[in-house]
């Protein structure tokens, strides 16, 4: 009901009255008047006037399982949402709501990380209060070796709910991290739990500096948040939302053709250093190369000095521009 | 101590001293007297003769920690053993071990499961007191997409280790069942968890049907055990080491190359139906032709009847024997 309220405040140009909310939820008046006490503690502005009834005059930026569950609308993405004010890492809990069963769709969202993960085992820094940490779980009928695909379509996603969202350029650097101004917006960990030719669960894992106001000197090169590219803050809860739009719709379009053809064409219109030069890192072995975008797999094809095409498949080789950090 | 108290005993062929064992372990005779003590209440049947020592006279059929440690001698396959009179799954149990950081080699066995796992969520009966369950931990340095190769490797060590251990003619049906007279003896799940291109860690669930005497009528004709097949009992503990000692060596084959070059051959040579004809089943499309083996990827070689040579991937599609279950 919390969540419902929540949504009626802020849907509602004025007032909304307390009779209007009990008949909706057929509760007493005393029922509605602690739902909006509760609402009030967690730190949100509700006026409350005679014979009117309730207004909410400002959303601040709070993270909460209510809040996040009352702006997501989608079908299935984030419908049910596992909110931590901290936790280990949200792929970890997500992880474990996929060994208990939990339903695809499912969130873990965190407002602050003690443990989180970055690829490979390295950790991903999570201060409190500012930032996005959450994790997705999907339980895709593909196979194992085509789950890569999806962290591209969830890179696709982050990167049309934060354009949409915040007006700030975000594009995305292949495989799947958001830049802006060639700096680090968001990291994306994607794991999966799979037999030989089935998919347990699959965990997207999304880290968006949001708030944060500025980096320690060690990365301010590389790293950048929201606040830093557009010069205010902005609320959490409602880019969760949309990022979780965004990948509806995307994995709805992967998973027609379980491949990206239907979004292959927008990736690379966000895709930075196409038509430009490229080093391309393989295990022990390096060269120049001329980046022409992702195909329907993934896969980014790069045209080497000899003419030869070549596709490259992520994780096994990384990809940078010629000139700074992207 | 317990483990090489058991492993002494076992290994000699008279009585040894509590001074022997004292002296070994550096500890007093009381200490000795209830370690013994505690392996009488496990069921060994040990023994003591003054001024001579004790002696083993008789090896139940009995899993323990100890038991099953002192019988392995391999570099670190089944080297650190976590053993449950009764757990829900050795797979969800070693793949908790696995997210907690065990080490690679680490084996989860169990004398009964309550939630015993088949493929694809499907249940493993999985009675007390007779029957083989055990999941092998494994962090191998490989591609998340080569890992379904580990489950061959995995029927062609349980294999070896039957015929080696029982005299049956245990053979294997591709990709991973064992099987014996036409029946299945043993079962294996693989289980992963993995980032795009990194493995955290592998799963190898084993289940072997040792010492039931008889099966529900509705399966009787397609499982049978190891009991069924010789006409005699089996002791669990050596089963178990024996399937150790060969998966350590097929699996270091498999990690020299990356493929299935090194055992190939001797796959091939206990696969069932090689050179026969077989039904391929893919969903939603079926066909008759000759089985030609494995190639070193894993893939079953098939020729269809209009001449051409297919190689059939793992799970996608099954395969069996024209004439009864296998």
């Amino acid at each position: 009901m919390k969540t419902e309220i929540l949504s009626m405040l802020r849907e509602s140009d004025g007032y909304v009255s307390g009779q209007q909310i009990c008949e909706k939820f057929h509760v007493s008046r005393t029922a509605v008047w602690k739902v909006i006490e509760q609402l009030k503690e967690e730190g949100y502005q509700i006026e409350a006037v005679r014979n009117r009834g309730y207004r909410l005059s400002e959303s601040p930026d709070i993270l909460s399982q209510a809040e996040i569950a009352s702006r997501i609308s989608t079908e299935w993405a984030g419908r049910n949402v596992s909110y931590f004010h901290e936790t280990d890492s949200t792929n970890t809990q997500a992880k474990k709501l996929g060994e208990e069963g939990a339903p695809a769709g499912t969130l873990a969202v965190a407002d602050r990380q003690n443990a989180g993960k970055g690829r490979r085992g390295r950790s991903w820094e999570s201060p409190p209060g500012r930032d996005i940490y959450m994790s997705l779980l999907l339980r895709p009928d593909i196979r194992p070796s085509d789950a890569p695909m999806l962290t591209l379509v969830m890179a696709q996603s982050v990167a049309e709910a934060l354009r949409e969202q915040t007006g700030i350029d975000a594009r995305i650097k292949w495989p799947n991290d958001i830049v802006a101004g060639g700096k680090k917006l968001c990291g994306i960990l994607t794991e999966m739990s799979a037999e030989i030719d089935y998919i347990n669960y699959v965990v997207i894992g999304v880290g968006i500096n949001v708030n944060q106001p500025s980096f320690p000197e060690e990365i301010a090169d590389r790293a950048t948040s929201l606040m830093l590219e557009a010069g205010r803050t902005f609320l959490r809860a409602p880019l969760i939302a949309a990022v979780m739009e965004r990948f509806e719709e995307n994995c709805s379009l992967f998973l027609g053709t379980r491949d990206l053809s239907g979004i292959q064409a927008a990736y690379n219109d966000l895709l930075v250093n196409v038509g430009e030069k490229v080093r391309v890192l393989e295990p022990g072995h390096e060269y120049s190369a001329l980046s022409s975008g992702i195909n329907k797999k993934g896969e980014l094809l790069v045209q080497k000095e000899d003419g030869t095409t070549e596709a490259v498949f992520a994780g096994e080789v990384s990809v940078r521009g010629i000139y700074g950090y992207v």
